[in-house]
């Protein structure tokens, strides 16, 4: 990283979206990067700001044209899977380093992602591909061209997890999640209605959310390759996710030993907060942090972990920015306090 | 009304959206009439359940079809103004009573009725149609063959001005309107979303709720020829409906006469409560009820009239039944209580 | 049961909170029990109406007379936990039957008992009590004079897994349960402001909660002796419950088995829905329904269970009613459809 | 002013309370001021963070002792009325510079303080202090030792309407304020438990709020004597207050001359938005801005003017910042972007 700029430039492809959207008020605001267009595929021609009243960027919507988008040092892109990977190709054709915040890198086995999503439109790029749960891959974002954002759901997941996983210590573990609506995306649906969501709390994809094998890869990489239970729950709140964790050990630990496993593992980290009482996600509500809490229950001497995000900053756009902190050597928290 | 079967049937035509629903959810209930059938446009074949879990009518929706519908005593109609007068044209050519939930028959004049809405595709009924404020309507409602349900607002703003209307009392009037969600029908739109609703409230159609023309011809007919000031504001609730009405009066009025004014009025009525303090729509959820305080304001010597009402209930589809419960010499309550 | 009147009279005592407010406006309305009074430790002499204006009973509140309340056949008692049995014990000396909403006759053992909650008032009464679970005790509640109602968790779990443990399946069973913020009663505290509440969720009681030994005993009786997990969490709707149960089987099962050995169980159940699709709380708002959805997961071998009931109706009041029903030889939904 | 500390250090007296803890939260984050300590009246030894775990202050709170305080060059009090006046009298004796968030200093009448809230405790301290409507006082607030922020209701309302009352255009206006819960402080209460707010709407202190003589001695300075007719309702939001003001005006007015009335007075400021459709307060959560929306209603004559904020931040802890900054040289902005 001989040539770095003082104040690189940034574009976020599909700016309309809402991570889109919070991840260029983050550059807009950040002391160091440069927002130097956002696009989107529709409304072009539209400041953002009519579509977000609430976000301050004072730019319009361009419709993306690569060669345009090459004088800039690097993109956020946030399309959907299967329409992202051949933009996220353009970019990295013409230069530009890629933080990719859809699912089209995330799956190292191209026969799974397919099996999960769609036909792969660019499988010769998952290799390139550096997976971006800071926490987990600080050196290798650092060096890479195309930064994979983890889903919102392994986000909080593996940041459970990982401690237990990289002890051998999970036997079976059940994961059952609680997500705000903007998880969802924008377009509106039956299921978004203010009618159908206010006053309720139901399962959805029950068996077959596609953050599953997501989960799984990561767990298993990390030493604890078990079928994860993983079911989430719509709930009447806008933003935020709370994933309640049980794991069932292969050895016994007391609440000593298991505060100490993830005290070891997240002492040093800015954005992992270990908390001594089980977390809200309004604790954690627009910030890039992870709080953390455990629970060693003697009762059923299963572990109990306890993880709140929220799914749009630290679950997507903010931790975009800290990878792409890592990636042109800032201090990954730069602009994110 | 020579000839009443003891339990008439009903169709409701259009039982897909919230109001048809609820309706055919208490006809279904309902001690005297037989729910025959509910149709929609949409969606036919499907169990009402399958869109409605929390309903339990055990049906499922229909294609309309006249001819089959000749067979029933009476329709509710709930369908969107311009496509419910054909419908309704129908309905009455072969011999039903019809209750009818749109706009299309409740304002007189039809070149108010243009200019608001659509042109009119039966301007020839209009004159038929008795506005179906139970309250203040209700022989002829009992007397008709087609009844034009108000909208949802002004049957809360009547309620809440009809006493001092009649009374010649109204100089001036704002009436500042909040609303559930519901209210805005079940579509999914960017305004519905869960996400733009939450947390929020905001004004719409500022000078331009068709509901406007309406409140004013029922005003003027009481006696209160005053264009109204009439703002509804879009709530994070989804069902329910205050209306704050502040007006400037002829005369000065104390607490005491103003609520007397009141007392005489709706003395007897049973589904209107004058209330102690301000009403909550949470009060009146769910009921045929409307919830009306009174404020004689020394300070300024206005009066504030503060009316609560269900808008899927009183504001439509229970105040459809109290109707048909009149047309059949029912009591009016059979089924609400 | 030689001698019911037509109208038995039942009394509610503690009618101010939100369970025995309902229970209150149930049997107001109910075709067969009279009303005969409703009492509260506090706000002697108000109307109900005054602490809830959406309920519409028109009576006061007056302090306990237990000379005055023999007069009545039943009583439902709505005391907090250890204010309840003395009550109880004064009535059911006094010849009226009884149902308790309280804890205190729900554990069978006095020292399970005094270690969650308090020291026993009135142990001598435990094996008096018949636990009042409708759809698993319905002849014991039919010849009881004092029947304990289930806890509201407790209600959802048993309903949840009672097949699985009669069958013998339950190897392991966690049970995330998400809950509304009447469950936590009304008084006022921090924890159930309404700023600490929206846009929140939140686990509590982790390890903790009063309602595990509960679940442990009802389901050890009927095959499952396993210690659960149970992990409510709290979350910004007023009424209802979810419980999500993820069940180590003890054999594997395909989902047609699963869904028939539900059927079986509930196939005859009035207050049972066995539901295609994972329900939502909204589905079974007021209503003594509970919706349980099944299914069998290929990837773990594991069983989900995901049960949704009203917390203050089939939780509490309603359900408190159908036992009534039964212990007076009423058709048990009398009231409740 | 010549003797300005670069970094002046600030306590927060009262920081327990949801105001106080964001005043605390932006001083602390703030480029010059440094936040010296924070006290409360009860929970003294608490870190903030165990009050409000979305804040991230890493102070405890401590008893105030005065002398103690005196090292410090200003304070932001915020305490209730009645129990600020003494501590300001204190701090100022001590030397600081005090910006009081209570209602103690916003009435210049003593009199009318006394009328609608307690006998003063420092009525001597009236006239020294500068009203802290930051729009419309900044030369005085600049040079004031004692700021008294308005209330939140005041800071919407002048902000709306003192474009008009400067012109001498208002007749008469009514103003129909929606606002969230925490505008009803942290206390818990029957009024904001959870249940008791969620899906509802209520009107409260009608004809009754102690905003309202606040607002009139405003207007009334900016040339508009008129007693205001001022309406709360109680929302289910947290954060968040929308004024909807209709005004009668003394002389008829086109769309676009309103406009540019406001156009005009506000221009240049940073931090009142006009916007052109009507605002939700979702657009300035967590800012310190006003946004406001006019519309002559062609109907009725009348001027409706629709003004957004966030009842904590501009009405109250980022308004306090503000002044702050003006208190000591600095740019009125600094800290609020």
């Amino acid at each position: 990283m001989s040539c770095v700029p003082e104040h690189p430039s940034v574009i976020v492809v599909g700016a309309s979206g809402y991570a889109g959207a919070i991840a260029a008020e983050l550059l807009w605001r950040h002391p160091h990067f440069e927002l130097a267009a956002i696009t989107a595929r529709e409304d072009a021609g539209r400041p953002l700001r009519e579509l977000y009243p609430q976000h301050r960027v004072p730019l319009a919507l361009e419709a993306l044209e690569l060669d345009r988008a090459a004088a800039a040092d690097a993109a956020i892109v946030a399309y959907p899977h299967g329409s992202a990977a051949p933009v996220v190709a353009g970019l990295l054709e013409r230069g530009l380093r890629v933080v990719d915040l859809s699912a089209d890198f995330r799956l190292r086995d191209v026969e799974t992602y397919q099996r999960w999503y769609v036909p792969h439109p660019n499988p010769e790029l998952i290799s390139r591909a550096v997976y971006g749960l800071t926490e987990y891959n600080r050196d290798a974002i650092a060096g890479a061209a195309l930064v994979a954002c983890p889903g919102c759901f392994p986000t909080a997941a593996i940041l459970a997890l990982g401690p237990l996983a990289q002890a051998g210590l999970i036997a079976d573990v059940v994961i059952d999640a609680k997500t705000g609506v903007s998880g969802m995306g924008k377009q509106p649906r039956d299921a978004n209605h203010f009618v159908a969501v206010t006053e309720n709390v139901r399962p959805y994809g029950v068996g077959a959310h596609r953050h599953m094998p997501e989960i799984d890869q990561e767990l298993a990489a990390l030493g604890a390759p078990v079928p994860v239970v993983f079911v989430p729950h719509l709930l009447p709140i806008d933003q935020g996710e709370l994933l309640s964790c049980y794991v069932t050990l292969t050895r016994a630990l007391t609440q000593a030993e298991l505060e100490q496993i993830y005290a070891r593992r997240y002492g040093e980290e800015a954005f992992v907060e270990m908390v001594a009482a089980p977390p809200g996600v309004r604790d954690v509500r627009e910030t890039n942090v992870c709080a953390i809490n455990v629970h060693a229950d003697e009762r059923t001497g299963k572990a109990f972990v306890f993880a709140a995000i929220d799914n749009l900053w630290k679950g997507t756009a903010s931790q975009a920015i800290a990878n792409l902190n890592l990636m042109f050597g800032f201090d990954e928290g730069l602009g994110l306090a």
